[in-house]
């Protein structure tokens, strides 16, 4: 058999790339190469979620001519996604466009897709570019009789001279490789610069670029943001569960552990440590090219020679860090005595920023790096509502801004640039699918989005490691197991759009739907979100009444949260309502409003910020005064303590009615039918 | 048989006590507490090393009373050593005076004996109190509702409200221990803050003596002086080989050991460094009661009640460290490569002191302490040489002084307030013994001080190991093994004043003595120091013609760097001549100036300053002053290459006579018969 003929393929920014056969789709060329493409509704052109840019121009790096005339012919489909200005400027659906020839194709962030369930992908966000690392350039004098001047001496006076860098120190490990290796490179390195004080690094030659890791430690998913410091570009997110969950799903639990086991506080501390290890490997080796397995062996053409095009970063690449975190999270991850976090009045260990070595956490970046933590609000507002406030910058702002962050707890900050106050409030686990009858983890088979139809009540949702939707799928491709945190948010919202549930959360008696029915056994009224033969669990996933309950006391607390914040600050209405946390990026802002989560606004005006405590780290990671900013801001914002407010029962009552008991929600008219807005 | 009356007997200031039999010496009661009393004549009675005092009153803390009416009474042999006024003031001679009671007895600095042969005892030297680690001690309100601040702000703020101490960071291995450590001790603790900026350790309730280390590493002697930060008192001295003397004897070799083994930077920066760990360790049991053995069993009275009035210091009660040592060792300690020291132009991996978390380099003080390394002048002229220039401080004074610190390499300095200059000159490891065919270390059997009658060239001397010198001995008691450093510098110039060499150094053909001959195997002529039946090796010790030779090459090296720098400073003579290093404490100043170590100089202004090295490090320990002027120092003392002077040969040949070929010493007038010291 002759072999089929074979295109050169250059995906980028990840810069993997390989022979493939001619004639395959852009998809299909990129799951080869280990490139990871959005695609929702699994090729079905229907998504348009996998848009990919194919550049045009002789590449001379790759030695590749690359053009849109070597894809295959433009689809009807594609038309509905993609622009007549995307069109020109070479944008095409990867499922549609088949591989004629070489191609160099850059896949945007947003058709990037994450590599782990949990992946929290990073935003496009604007952050001045002022790094506590930085790198220079010198070319020094060697020493001689006449100018027998030390090594570090003589380093450090010539950075002084063409910097002005003075006073500098330099770190012990860094400075035992310094003797030869100024002599291995002639006396011309490259020196990396922490804070404007202390040398953690030296390398051989000129080297432009370095590199920096902004982790977001939540209590259950870990998020890193692998980043050129020098360009601030995000090369890679990756994630995973924090190691921690087997000790417990929520914070509470966590410390338990810790007061429970002599030696939890070190086990769950090495487990993080460990995760972050391993996080720091994965983007690491992101930087590599693939590794070939069995047949797919390399090519001649792949030699080592192209890999030099590969960045194949090594974690002592990394040179420096920034961690956020809730407090118990920083406490855990620091062996800091978490005890007191969880006993009133919830004093924590230590507010400021951290700098930590590396070494003495542990963490396998460059030996000589810090590890930059930053600061707590209080016991119950850490650095990860720092991380979402130097992210967002409600301080810099006129408009009255609410930010949620709904992570296992909520956590609320209100204000502008002249005062800000934050609390807590206990939205318990429901949101992210504990004590709900088949709520689950954000994995497999979890539904994560549901839409409910409100004239047949019929469903359609989707569900974690499928692309398709149900409606474009049969029923035993589905292989459901249960309903997640963003699935949950959904329902309720289209319980109540739909007219399944009334207003205060009662299933209405009146529905005609066959989903609707009493349980057979307790005769509990329940609703079908899946039939058995969808299921992997070959069981229909209900949402019964008590789960609906269950909902309701965690978007009560939330939304009684934000009512008190305003009563304190004194206002009706906020400007703007910025939805961050663990399903920040998944959130349905119409679905939000109308489930009642917060008090009512303009929905243009409410905005999904995704991962905003993964932002400040970022933010932290490429401009130092954003570290300040956050110790500012940490002993700034006034924590209000919530359930101590006298008529704290009443107001939480009334929030758990949907959207609210009394509360008017103008911006609903539309998104809803009135009938079901104005019922009593 | 009955039991003798037993009395309890206290030394101060190690504080060890217990009962012992009434009528035994102090001597003999200072051994079975193990405190080491000096005794160089081997209780003959002759020496008034010995002195002690006896405190009079009663001490309610030991639960005695003391007077010197509980001793035996004053002999005649006392009167020679002791002054009325001591007397009065109650001091013995421990050989003489008996236990008749209970006692408190106070042992001088100088009557302490060092525990190794080659300790370096600690002068008294005048240091003002800023040290770099203070205690700060603090009551703080608990936590409140009202006052949730977290446990470090909640102490900062109270330390900058009570002492001022702004902008406090914090270890984190000490913030870890902070939560736990606060409510156990009811909030009320003691703070140790490194440098007024860093928090290092934490410590229950009130605490006031803080404890520091200052190092000297010598080339073949590490000593190690444990002292009170608080009160600046030197609480004990301990000292060892360097271990690293198995890699070779001196700094030279250690290099090349280096250069030669790839893991021999690593082993000998291990070994130094276990060494210092083992002095701790050492420092830290002489705080503690002796551990009785066997028949000696803690007596009833002796119990755990009484330990608390030792010091009992453990590792991590000792919070500052200092440190010296030749540029050599100081690069080895620190796994620094020491290649290019070795290598023209010489250049130190680095000059500026340096502070490294003690966990860094694994010294096991307080995890979150500090050692500070002082600063290097040049590639030969190291932190030792800065540690003896901050302890005499010759840039304070007018007068124009000579400082020689004689270790395995001469380093000198010369200079006053406006200009000092430094150099180093190849002694050679001659004066320490190597290279002598009788030379050995300073160990057990090492001939250590000699005279030789000029009448009758009789020799009589002392041995390390035995008090008593041959004179008050039987021949086989001496078990003479070898000469050792400080038994070669008085050699020659015993031997010279005698008038058994000539000022060439050549043996005096005429001389009489039977000691005289030729060596019945090769027939050179050669001297008997000890016949074979004082030795324990059963031969005669003798020193050869090359062995003058070689000392002579020594001291001429010396000699002609004094000199040559002279010349570069443009003097004439010199107003102060100090003399510092490793037999600093053994230096006999007249035999020094008439072996011709140095150009001319009044006697009386001939210094030795023992361990001046150490104490540079002990006055960096107890002031940060001291730390600053170091590396001023440092960066201002000019270094010069003897060698490259033109006439340096000529120079030299000219030193290597006794006392110099044409220099006048009217010095030596009445110390050196005339008649010798005018022979050409």
């Amino acid at each position: 058999m002759g072999e089929a003929e074979k295109v050169k393929v250059i995906f980028q920014p990840s810069g993997r790339r390989d022979l493939v056969e001619k004639g395959i789709t852009i998809i299909e060329a990129s799951r080869r190469l280990g490139v990871d493409i959005e695609t929702l509704c699994g090729e079905k052109k229907v998504c348009g979620k996998c848009k990919v840019r194919v550049e045009e121009g002789f590449f001379e790096k790759f030695g590749i001519r690359s053009s849109l005339a070597h894809t295959s012919e433009w689809q009807e489909e594609e038309e509905k996604f993609i622009s007549p200005e995307e069109r020109e400027k070479g944008y095409r659906l990867a499922c549609c466009a088949k591989v004629e020839g070489d191609l160099l194709i850059f896949v945007p962030e947003e058709s990037r897709a994450g590599k782990q369930v949990v992946s929290k992908a990073a935003r496009q966000i604007d952050i001045q570019w002022n790094p506590a690392v930085r790198y220079y350039y010198v070319e020094l004098t060697e020493p001689s009789f006449h100018d027998p001047t030390g090594d570090f001496e003589r380093l450090r006076e010539e950075l002084e001279r063409k910097y002005g860098l003075t006073e500098l120190d330099v770190d012990y490990l860094t400075l035992k490789e310094l003797p030869v290796l100024l002599r291995k490179s002639g006396f011309k390195v490259t020196v990396a610069v922490w804070m404007g004080k202390e040398i953690i690094r030296v390398l051989p030659g000129q080297v432009k670029d370095c590199y920096g890791l902004a982790v977001d430690v939540g209590t259950t998913t870990v998020a890193a943001y692998l980043c050129n410091i020098s360009t601030t570009e995000v090369i890679d997110t990756v994630s995973m569960m924090n190691p921690q969950c087997k000790y417990g799903e929520d914070v509470m639990s966590r410390i338990t552990f810790h007061m429970m086991h002599q030696d939890g506080l070190e086990r769950m501390s090495d487990d993080i440590i460990e995760g972050l290890n391993t996080l720091i490997k994965q983007a690491c080796e992101g930087t590599h090219p693939p590794k070939k397995k069995g047949k797919e062996k390399a090519t001649q053409e792949h030699s080592a020679e192209d890999d030099k095009d590969y960045l194949c970063l090594e974690p002592e690449d990394i040179v420096d860090m920034t961690l956020v975190g809730n407090t118990a999270m920083h406490h855990i991850l620091l062996k800091l005595n978490p005890e007191y976090v969880g006993l009133a009045p919830f004093p924590p260990v230590i507010h400021k920023s951290l700098d930590i070595k590396a070494r003495d956490l542990g963490v396998n970046i460059n030996k000589s790096s810090y590890v930059h933590i930053l600061p707590n609000e209080a016991g119950f507002v850490g650095a990860d509502n720092v991380g979402v406030l130097i992210a967002e910058e409600p301080y810099k702002n006129e408009e009255m801004c609410l930010i949620i962050d709904i992570g296992t707890n909520g956590e609320l900050v209100l204000g502008n640039k002249d005062k800000l106050i934050s609390s807590s409030c206990a939205t318990g686990p429901a949101l992210e699918g504990a004590q709900i009858t088949f709520g689950m983890r954000a994995a497999p088979g979890a539904i994560e989005r549901i839409k409910i139809d409100p004239e047949t009540h019929e469903v359609d949702y989707k569900v974690i490691g499928r692309e398709a939707w149900k409606s474009y799928s049969k029923p035993e491709e589905m292989q459901t197991r249960g309903i997640c945190g963003s699935g949950i948010l959904d329902l309720l919202a289209e319980l109540y759009r739909a007219g399944v549930i009334l207003k205060s959360g009662r299933f209405n008696p009146k529905q005609k739907s066959k989903r609707f029915r009493k349980n057979p056994e307790n005769g509990q009224p329940e609703f079908v979100i899946a039939w058995a033969n969808e299921t992997s669990i070959k069981k229909d996933v209900v949402v019964t009444q008590k789960d609906v309950r269950q909902i309701q006391l965690a978007k009560g607390a939330l939304y009684c949260g934000c009512k008190l914040m305003m009563r304190r600050m004194g206002i009706e209405k906020v400007d703007k309502v910025k939805i961050a946390g663990a399903f920040g990026t998944h959130v349905d802002r119409e679905k939000a409003l109308i489930m009642g989560l917060f008090p009512d606004c303009p929905v243009e005006n409410i905005i999904a910020v995704g991962n905003a405590a993964g932002d400040g780290a970022r933010a932290a990671l490429l401009n130092i005064e954003k570290r300040n900013e956050a110790n500012w801001v940490a002993r700034n914002v006034e924590y209000i303590e919530l359930t101590v407010e006298k008529d704290f029962q009443q107001q939480f009552m009334e929030a758990m009615q949907i959207p609210h008991m009394t509360d008017k929600f103008p911006h609903l008219r539309g998104l809803v039918p009135d009938e079901i807005l104005n019922q009593k």
